[in-house]
């Protein structure tokens, strides 16, 4: 290769940097557990930009990284090999608001919030929403197929895409699907290059489907003796209310955010607890409800009076996170089918009690839609590498535990670097050569991404 | 390659047939335009057959054509050249219903309204709904990634597939997403083989996620002096009402069905008609009845007061195809940006006018997923030859007009042979080339049911 500056330089107008400062800064994701090593990093501001960049990466068989918001959780954005970082924060613009259609055009740089708040300008609302909001972008969304905390009502990012615009490893502009609601001309690439985790494309731009706001709703919080129950609650829920989210924590997460400043919802502590969230139908919720402790499935409840209240109830389990962040946890994020989840869980916490009785494992997560957090938290006479290497081979026996149960390792975070080892543990042998084929039909050079997914083919 | 039969009855218990009723029976789909000319048709009846004929397929280069209800309109399961066609029709069992997560698995060859009846059956909802309900199987759903009268509210195929089981052209077994929502390890192949029309592999079972059933409904009818009014009203119904259903028809259309022995609606003919059917809210709806009447975008109308009357509006739009069906008309399915249909139907309208002023043109279809469903009328006085001659040129011409309003020459019927030609004017060349290397990089052999969506490539 020759020098980075003779590579880039003679793109008009692009803006990129060597500073080792942002080489530290945008080599990076969430994860922090790889050490930032790339050789420069480039601000396109165009797509014609974006697709010089990659045709001069290509000539000079130079690995790119593209890059948002850099809140990734599995080390997808990390670039750690001397590659080129292709920032698309500077792509960061709502094109267009199309009121027939509801439909926003933005580019992949485009701050969630952004989109959120552009939609509700509009009367309407982009319903995909995730704590990072404030700094994730719409690209690096739609790389991991970004779920959060309204799944079980609204689907996951891949919903909500009617136009995908990308750049293919050749620097080709493909503008998948356009905005049509119904099309079967041909394969979807759109929906192959969501969730690639930009193995395949460079994701520059999207048109977002929007939606009417959400309805007012009530909040309840529930205390259940045992995870059984979480789920006849959800199910005899879900036959009456509609719900717009079901999330659970356990005693032990209950705990923390407790020690943490919140207040004690319940005069006794219970197993399990329930924040179910639905739209406005108080006599349906306390029928159920009453059902519930007459069943003995419901241990104790409340329901929300007012907004102030409402809060309350999801500051309990939004706190989780944060009331544990200073000891730094080993986290993960799987997904089960529903139905699965009480086998799956009894396992996996009989599991980490025999195999792991120091650590203290703290459980929660959006049982609506079959997705679990699992937080694992350092034992104080541990040190950190001694923790790291057990947790390494934790996860490891988790992830059978998954298999055995049909689960997925990744369920909204994606694969990255973090989870590549365990990626056979959720698809078949026959499945990652088949994913392998089509990286490498695409992306025959290996420029893009490399080494996210799974490890680089030995022929690139 | 061996005889057939030397092919095939090494396979413990396949039935197969080469006699010349079943070929020509099996050989084509609704489209009758090709000559059938299979060399057998295999009827497998559990997963493990279909590995083993693809496998014995692959040995012999012995292409195949999967084939499900044969209710095709693009010639997606014609096999006019040698192929094995690999019948799914056999396997077509209601396998579980699993009443937490609301899903149902079935094998491939399970019929539409099976799968209706038993969602029913279950208090539930499958929400896929066309008028080949009765033969069409999901396989076949699946490989077109079916739409039908209920997009606007549900959505396509696409969006009900909780796990997909395919078989590759290595003859493996892909179990692709297995019933979890939340789900991002990896490429989703799911998505990939939706609407792949068989080229990618064959369908063998699927689970499809099921909901709540179709809430109590009205459905009005609407005359509309233009089609601007036709969008109008659209915009102003959807911003008031939960739209299930919005659909259009021209005077040229009423005029068939009339002489068909439909009753006339309304006391003067208009240029346009609608039927809406939304979530029962009368007052709202008459609300922009009246609105629409004083602007001067609604000329008159009606609200359905019985099921009967819901029935009789619904007739006028659902029995076009059938009142025309003896003139053998040629039929087109294309789809737009909702958006773009003004001025795409003008300029369309103003081309078959101009060009083929001999043609009797009738405009139907889907408007609230952008869907028209064009049916042309042989003139009396042409031969069929003459007919089907202008009707390519034709198509032709409309490709390139749907090109520069950005939509598809397919909105629900797939490419398979018909429409082959025209692929170019929706897809790109580098999405084409895209799509090729996908293809090679899967079934290298071109075993696939090769020839459809896009030629042969001439390594194959």
């Amino acid at each position: 290769m020759q020098g980075i500056a003779s590579v880039l330089s003679p793109i008009t107008g692009l803006k990129w940097s060597d500073d080792p400062d942002d080489l530290q800064r945008y080599g990076i994701d969430w994860t922090h557990l790889w050490s930032p090593a790339p050789c420069a990093v480039v601000w396109p501001v165009t797509v014609e930009q974006v697709r010089a960049v990659v045709r001069a990466a290509a000539t000079n068989n130079l690995a790119l990284v593209p890059s948002g918001g850099r809140t990734g959780l599995s080390g997808g954005a990390v670039a750690a090999n001397g590659e080129l970082i292709v920032s698309l924060e500077k792509m960061n613009r709502v094109l267009d608001f199309n009121a027939v259609e509801r439909t926003l055009k933005v580019e992949a740089g485009t701050v969630l919030q952004v989109i959120q708040e552009a939609a509700a300008a509009q009367g309407l609302q982009y319903p995909i929403d995730l704590a990072a909001r404030g700094s994730c972008t719409i690209g690096g969304n739609i790389a991991t197929n970004a779920g959060g905390i309204r799944v079980l009502r609204y689907g996951n990012t891949r919903e909500w895409v009617v136009g995908l615009t990308v750049v293919t490893a050749q620097g080709e502009l493909l503008e998948l699907n356009r905005g049509l609601i119904k099309n079967s001309s041909g394969y979807d690439l759109r929906h192959l290059m969501i969730g690639s985790e930009g193995t395949l494309g460079i994701v520059v731009g999207a048109e977002l489907q929007l939606t009417e706001p959400l309805p007012v709703s009530q909040v309840m919080l529930l205390a259940l003796p045992d995870f059984k129950s979480v789920l006849t609650a959800f199910v005899q829920l879900r036959a009456t209310l509609r719900l717009q989210a079901y999330e659970f924590l356990t005693d032990v997460a209950l705990a923390r955010v407790v020690q943490h400043g919140a207040a004690e919802p319940f005069d006794e502590r219970h197993p399990y607890y329930v924040v179910a969230e639905f739209d406005d139908n108080e006599d349906a919720a306390l029928q159920v409800f009453e059902q519930g402790v007459e069943g003995g499935w419901i241990a104790d409840g409340a329901l929300s009076t007012s907004d102030d209240h409402q809060r309350k109830f999801w500051h309990l389990r939004e706190s989780i996170s944060e009331s544990i962040a200073p000891l730094k946890p080993y986290k993960n994020d799987i997904s089960l089918r529903i139905g699965q989840l009480p086998a799956f869980l009894a396992e996996a916490q009989a599991l980490f009690a025999e195999r792991y009785p120091d650590f203290e494992v703290i459980w929660f997560g959006h049982i609506g839609d079959g997705n679990l957090h699992i937080s694992i938290i350092r034992p104080a006479h541990w040190s950190e590498q001694a923790f790291a290497a057990h947790c390494a081979a934790a996860t490891k026996e988790l992830a059978a535990c998954i298999q055995r149960h049909g689960g997925s390792i990744s369920a909204e975070h994606g694969i990255g670097l973090l989870k590549r080892d365990y990626l056979d543990s959720t698809r078949s042998v026959a499945e990652i050569a088949a994913m392998r084929a089509i990286k490498t039909a695409l992306d025959p050079q290996g420029l893009l991404n490399p080494g996210k997914v799974f490890a680089p083919d030995r022929h690139q």
